[in-house]
């Protein structure tokens, strides 16, 4: 099993709408790819390491599918869709991860 | 809920031993932490967004608690057997996050 991880760089003064992003955008995503989106998580960052620091990352979401073949066919046609849709919840540019699961859930 | 992430950024030539984080480091975590530790997830990291471009990160751990005040007193008391613990499977300096668990599983 793998997962893509979309992360949005915290970014004072940047613009970033969780509620657009949990209420639509990702039930947008998973529509989408259908069976090939077994799950997904989204995070949304409170801190970071040391006291008063700032979190890396604004948000976060893991896509989890089965394979990097099994998402990228089924992301691809919808690609220009989705992307399509960020300008509605942020101005932030994500960096993107694709990982291997090495433990789903202790 | 909250999850507590450790992310150790992906360097060309840096040691991390997989299996040792595995097999011996999270489990070493997740023992001290005791019901602390609602249960942790382990990342792999396999490639980043585009072509050929490598992941972000190497690997990377989230920890679910139930919030940040359980997750520190718990911690607290084993930081120094824990962090101690890092150089055994490498020399990579993590990054840290505290996030809102906004959406646990879809």
């Amino acid at each position: 099993m793998i997962k893509v991880s979309v992360m949005y760089p915290h970014t004072p003064g940047a613009r970033f709408d969780h509620d657009y992003y949990r209420d639509k955008h990702m039930p947008l995503l998973k529509q989408r790819l259908g069976t090939a989106c077994l799950y997904y998580t989204i995070d949304k960052g409170i801190a970071g390491g040391a006291p008063g620091e700032p979190p890396p990352y604004e948000a976060r979401c893991d896509v989890f599918s089965d394979s990097v073949e099994t998402f990228q066919t089924a992301f691809g046609p919808h690609a220009k869709e989705i992307m399509g849709d960020i300008k509605n919840y942020t101005d932030l540019k994500p960096a993107m991860q694709i990982s291997e699961v090495v433990v789903e859930r202790s």
